[in-house]
């Protein structure tokens, strides 16, 4: 019966992040997660393929924005603008509901060394999304990869910023006064 | 019948690249990598705790020869040049057998997405290294962590130069000659 679930994949974020926390990742399987959320294991498979996906969700729709968001600055565009103007696109992931799994997905993340991997893993191909959008811009190597690199840390930082309960500027403010506070150190190299 | 057997890490190292490039890493067993070496299985285990870890060997002492070299680089130095001190203590990891191991690794690991999360953990846990002995030197965030990343990428690149046939340099010089051509390049960010 593959009827329409309302919001079925937010659910079954929600409800994994839920267990994860509360009893492991290793000690939860996807019957759990589909039954907290109040759905079936046959919904759960057809969002995820297995538990450990859950906590990649919309990761390729992030690549996707970085790149349109770098391919879609101004040609006048210096390398680093093209990658806040990335940063910048990228914002439209950022719901108030990414706000409140982020810091608890860090968490579940930092307990499992499996789950490590996958995530400096995630971090690699986002910036190698930014420098290849950078590439078919004719930024040429290495400026790409550092540009890139500057693109992984300001969005990682940005996003721990933004979910900090004192928070009161957009994920796009805080990636861009980010982005220029690392362009200011890399003056401070040698 | 714990016997000593000479060089049993190297042989089992070269044994599993071997068989990896011949028949893929999935469908290459334990027991079939210490026949190809010529040992038993449980001198297998006595050196490594399955497969997956014999493409991480030496990951460990590379991690703190890299922190020592940065950590006695003198007190005058820049951050950049502790770097290039780390990069240079790196270099009594490169031996003969691993600039014939290193391609073939890379065309192993580039076949299989489980092994590219793990390399993509094991850089990540390079530049932390470099990033926690520049941090102890007192450099100020985030310039710890953008000196960390360039070395991490010169560490990369000058890996891959140093394996062609052609080259003839040592690790060292190519790694402070790539650190050199990475710093030029960030004055190129805007």
């Amino acid at each position: 019966m593959a009827r329409w679930e309302p919001n079925a994949r937010e659910r079954l974020v929600r409800a994994a992040i839920d267990l994860f926390s509360e009893q492991g990742y290793d000690n939860t399987t996807v019957i759990e997660i589909a039954e907290r959320a109040g759905l079936t294991k046959t919904t759960f498979f057809r969002h995820f393929p297995n538990k450990r996906e859950v906590l990649s969700t919309g990761q390729e729709e992030l690549g996707q924005l970085l790149r349109e968001g770098i391919a879609g600055a101004p040609t006048s565009t210096t390398p680093l603008e093209a990658v806040a103007a990335g940063l910048d696109a990228a914002t439209a992931r950022f719901t108030p509901a990414q706000r409140e799994f982020g810091p608890r997905l860090e968490a579940v993340i930092a307990a499992n060394s499996d789950l490590q991997e996958r995530d400096a893993f995630k971090h690699t191909r986002l910036v190698a999304a930014m420098a290849e959008a950078l590439e078919e811009r004719g930024v040429p190597d290495p400026v790409t990869r550092i540009a890139a690199e500057l693109g992984g840390l300001a969005f990682s930082r940005a996003f721990t910023r933004w979910t900090m309960p004192a928070n009161t500027l957009t994920f796009s403010e805080l990636a861009r006064r980010t982005l220029r506070e690392l362009h200011a150190a890399t003056r401070g190299l040698d």
